[in-house]
C-alpha cells in the first residue's frame, strides 16, 4: 500500500495568481485537475508494445474469456473503484450539476489513492433519474471492483444504493451515509469512554434525517444504542406523524420507542448525545438542558449547528465538528480508504454493517492513550490508519461470509 | 507533452513464471493491470486537505457552477478521454465480453498516455444494445473531453458513433475505423510516391466492408481516389446486389462507378492497390494479375490476407501488414495519440475528415528521406510523431471551424 507519488506539477500552497479568482490558492491548485491515469508498465520499444498491446494482450484477453475469474488477477479491477455522483447534493452547495461536481470527485480520487492506494475514476452523471443512474452504473461496472456513490441527494441515494447492490457482486457504498456513520460511531465510542458512559445506556438525538442522519441512526442501532430520537425540520420523527416518506417512516419505527413528540429542543431534554447533520441552528439553551457532561457533534459544514465555544459554555464536555479548524474533525477520510482497501483485498461482494462496525472500532482504537476531550478521533495522516481499518474490515468480511 | 513515468513495478520482459500460463511473459506483465489513477497534487497535511478537498474544493466547484466554461480549466476534463468498448469485436478474438476486453482497453490507455500524454479511462460495457450504449456513454460523458470507441462490431459501431457525435460536443472517434483509415492513407500516400503514382489516378480495391473497410473507403474518397472497389465475402459491392445492409448499400453507391461485379480476384485485375482488412485469403495468382509494381496492404491480424513473401514473389513492389514482425506495420498508434492530443489542445468538438487527412499527411511526411519499399510509415517511437500529428490536426480543426 505504499504509494510512490510523482513530483507534483502544482504545490498545495501555490503562488496566488492574478485574475478572476483573486488570491485564493485553491484555484491555481485545481488548474488542469488533480488526477491522472498513468501506465504501471513502461513500453519503450516494439518488443514492449508486442507484450502490453497486440499480440501479447490478446493471449491475456483470451485467457480471461476462457476463465472469467482471471479478470480479477490480470487487470486493474481488483484495485479500481468508480466514484459516482449526479451532482445533486455536492458538499454544502446543493444541486450544482455534474461538471461542477468534478473537482470534488477528483479530490475524492486523490484521497483514495493517497490514503488507500486505490485507483478511482470519477463518473459525473448527466442525469438525476434513479432508474437511469442504476442502469448506467450497472452497465459500466465490469472494469471496476467497487462503486463509491457520492453527493447524491436523499431520499434518491437510498434506492440507488440498494438497487445497485442487489444487482452487482461488488461493494456499493454511499460514503455520505456510511463513511459519516462509521466515523461518528468511532468518535462516539471514544466520547462515551471519556465521559464514563456505556453505549447501550445513552440517550442519543440525531438532528437531520437525510443521507447521513439515516445511516448514523441505523449504525448506532446496530452498535446497541437503545434510546434514539431522530429529528428533521418538523421535529421528532414518530410513527403517527403525517407526511413521512418511506425512509423516514421506517426510521420512526426503528427509533423513538417512547413515542416522543416535539421539537429538537424538547428532544434534547436530558439527552446524553446530540449529533447534528442538518445544517440547522441549535441554541446553547437547548444544550444546557441535556444530561450532565453531554456530548455534542455539530457536523454541518461550513457552519456547525452550534459553535464549539457556545456548546462548551452551555456545559458540553466533548464537542466535535466537520471542520478542520476545530478539534475533533469528523472526516470521512478516516474511514473510506481503509474500508475499500480491506473490501478489495479480501474480495468482498458488499460492505456489511459488521464491516462498518469493525472499521469504527479500528478507528476508535487508534486514538489509544491520546484520548482527551479534544482528541476523540485519530489524525487523518496517522500512518497505521488505513491499514488498521482494512485489517478489521477484512476479518469482518470473512466473518460475515461476503467473500467472492 | 513530456511524460514523467514512475518506476514501473513490472518490466516488459519479466521473468517467466511457473504456472498455468507457462512461460508467456505477457501474463506476469498483466498481473494487477497496466494502469493506475494518481494524484497530480500531493496532500501532506491538513492545510493541503483543506485546499484539495473541503473547504477549498467547494469554492472551485461553486465557480464552475457559476460559469460552466471554467470546467475545462479547473478539472482534468481538457485532457481526459473515455475508452469505450462492449467487448463485441476485440482484436481478432471476436465477441469475448467486457471483462476479457479490459486488458486491451488498459493497453490503449497506456498508449494514449505514453505517446499522447492523455488520461484515458477504460469503460467496458455490460451490454451490446445500441440504444443502451448510446445512452450510457452520453450519461457518463460530463467528466471527459473525448470518447474513443474501441473494438465494437460493425455495423453497430457506425450508428453508435454517429448518434453519440450528434448528441455530444466533444470528439467521438471509433479508432478501429478512423485510426486505421488515417494510417492506411498515410502509408498509401508514401507508397504512391515511391511507385511514381498520383493518388487520383490509382485503382484501389478494398477487401473487407466492416468497420475498417468502410472508414478506409470514405477517407480515400475524401483524399481524391476516383476508382475504388470494395469487396466483402460475397464479392464486389454494387448497387444492384441483393441483401446489402444500409452501410454497404451506401458504400456501393459511393464507389464502383463502373458497376463492376465479381469476386475479389476479378476486382484485382489491373488494380494498383489492394487493401485487405477482411481476414480472408488472397492468392498470389490474384496479386500477379494486378497492375505493374502493385501496392499490397494485407492488414488482417494475426494472419495477413497474403504473406509478404508471397505478395513480393507475385510482383508486389510495396507490402504492408498489421504485424510488428514484418516491415511497414500499419499500426493505429501512429495516429490516435496525436489526433486526440490536437483535438483536446484546440478544444475541438468533433474530428472531421479534414482533421483526419491532416493527420495522415503529417504521418506520411515524417518518413521524409527514409522513404523506401520497406519504410513507408514512421516508427511509432519517432519523437516528433504525436506532436507533428497534433499540430496538423489543430490547424485543420481551426480551418474546419469545429472549435468549442
Amino acid at each position: 500500500m505504499s504509494i510512490d507519488l510523482p513530483s507534483r506539477p502544482f504545490g498545495y500552497e501555490p503562488v496566488p495568481e492574478e485574475g478572476p479568482f483573486g488570491d485564493d490558492p485553491a484555484f491555481p491548485l485545481h488548474r488542469g485537475g488533480k488526477i491522472e491515469v498513468r501506465p504501471t508498465v513502461r513500453v519503450r520499444d516494439n518488443a514492449g508494445l508486442a507484450l502490453a498491446y497486440t499480440p501479447g494482450v490478446g493471449r491475456v484477453s483470451q485467457a480471461i474469456a476462457d476463465d472469467p475469474a482471471l479478470g480479477w488477477e490480470l487487470t486493474w479491477r481488483s484495485n479500481s473503484v468508480l466514484i459516482v455522483t449526479d451532482g445533486s447534493a455536492v458538499l454544502g452547495l446543493g444541486e450544482i450539476g455534474p461538471v461542477a461536481a468534478l473537482p470534488v470527485m477528483e479530490g475524492k480520487s486523490l484521497l483514495f489513492k493517497e490514503f488507500g492506494g486505490i485507483d478511482c475514476v470519477p463518473i459525473c452523471l448527466d442525469t438525476m433519474d434513479v432508474d437511469t443512474i442504476v442502469e448506467t452504473v450497472a452497465m459500466i461496472s465490469p472494469a471496476y471492483g467497487g462503486i463509491n456513490l457520492e453527493d447524491i441527494s436523499a431520499p434518491r441515494c437510498f434506492e440507488i444504493e440498494r438497487r445497485l447492490q442487489e444487482r452487482l457482486d461488488i461493494p456499493v457504498f454511499h460514503d455520505d451515509q456510511h463513511g459519516t456513520a462509521v466515523v461518528v460511531t468511532a468518535a462516539l465510542r471514544n466520547a462515551a469512554r471519556l465521559t464514563g458512559r456505556e453505549i447501550a445506556g445513552m440517550k442519543v438525538v440525531i438532528s437531520g434525517a437525510g443521507a447521513a442522519g439515516v445511516a448514523i441512526a441505523d449504525m448506532l442501532l446496530a452498535a446497541g444504542i437503545g434510546d434514539l430520537l431522530v429529528c428533521d425540520r418538523a421535529g421528532i420523527l414518530h410513527v403517527d406523524r403525517d407526511g413521512l416518506n418511506d425512509v423516514k417512516l421506517g426510521l420512526a419505527r426503528r427509533t423513538n420507542a417512547g413515542a416522543a413528540r416535539g421539537d429538537i429542543a424538547s428532544a434534547l431534554e436530558g439527552a446524553d448525545v446530540l449529533i447534528g447533520v442538518s445544517g440547522g441552528t441549535i441554541d446553547g439553551s437547548a444544550i444546557a438542558r441535556m444530561a450532565a457532561d453531554p456530548i455534542v457533534f455539530a457536523l454541518a459544514n461550513p457552519i456547525p449547528e452550534v459553535l464549539p465555544e457556545v456548546a462548551h459554555a452551555a456545559g458540553a464536555r466533548v464537542v466535535a465538528t466537520g471542520r478542520s479548524d476545530f478539534p475533533n474533525q469528523i472526516n470521512n477520510v478516516l474511514a473510506f480508504p481503509g474500508i475499500f482497501r480491506g473490501a478489495l483485498d479480501v474480495g468482498a461482494t458488499r460492505i456489511t454493517e459488521g464491516m462498518k462496525l469493525a472499521a469504527a472500532g479500528a478507528i476508535a482504537d487508534l486514538v489509544g492513550d491520546d484520548l482527551a476531550p479534544d482528541c476523540i478521533v485519530p489524525d487523518p495522516f496517522h500512518p497505521q490508519l488505513a491499514s488498521s481499518v482494512a485489517e478489521a474490515v477484512k476479518r469482518a468480511a470473512v466473518r460475515d461470509g461476503v467473500i467472492r
